[in-house]
């Protein structure tokens, strides 16, 4: 895995507004906020996407973001917030590196504004889709 | 906590299309789409939001999200995919149970689609801020 502005935060490479470490988890602020207290949560261990993320290093990241959240809805006071999390470039990555986005939304125009275009599940087709993915789990 | 549909679906009062369960976490396909393949992962644990939610019941979602995010991948066939999780009423949260969507990107007009307005951070006001969201986490 190439490097990646991430990894060089990780490494002390590159400074960043920290708000929490641990030995598997960095979270710092986003130097290109949606909204005040945009804070990105990533994993020490190398991986792209979340997919190709361990058990453990997911655990460890699951762990650590309710923390966080709190913690970011604490300081600026902001009680509504979006987690969001892009894997790959057609999904709109821009680091290749995991990472999940805290973005308080402190008013409709700021924070993480969505279009969400729902379509409605076939029943039949969606059984099938769901033994096929169940199947793939591991 | 009031009743909800999730944590009804938790209860097996009302069926789900479902493709992963454990002691901790449950994994079923969302029934208003945005792509297929579109996924919701929930904790058992009665939280609304993402910062109520415990350390051990954040890890065990953690530890799921990477092996679910894989089988939606390799069941799709499409590798690009958004994860988001919305807390809060005014950041669109409609369920008021946690939940996580992982979304399949296939193209630009399907799945998650968003509007990116990111700003610039103030590095002075944003090294005060990140002291205070720090001192924060627990």
């Amino acid at each position: 895995m190439p490097d990646t502005i991430f990894s060089k935060i990780i490494a002390g490479e590159i400074p960043c507004h920290r708000v929490y470490e641990d030995e598997h988890v960095l979270a710092f602020l986003d130097i290109g906020p949606l909204s005040e207290g945009h804070t990105l949560v990533i994993p020490k261990e190398p991986a792209v996407t979340l997919g190709e993320l361990s058990d453990e290093a997911g655990a460890a990241l699951g762990r650590v973001l309710p923390r966080v959240c709190r913690a970011v809805a604490q300081a600026t006071g902001c009680a509504d917030y979006n987690v969001v999390q892009s894997n790959g470039r057609g999904a709109n990555q821009e680091v290749m590196h995991v990472h999940f986005h805290i973005i308080p939304k402190p008013d409709p125009e700021q924070g993480l504004v969505v279009s969400w275009r729902a379509g409605e599940i076939d029943h039949g087709a969606g059984a099938d889709l769901a033994k096929k993915i169940a199947s793939h789990v591991a």
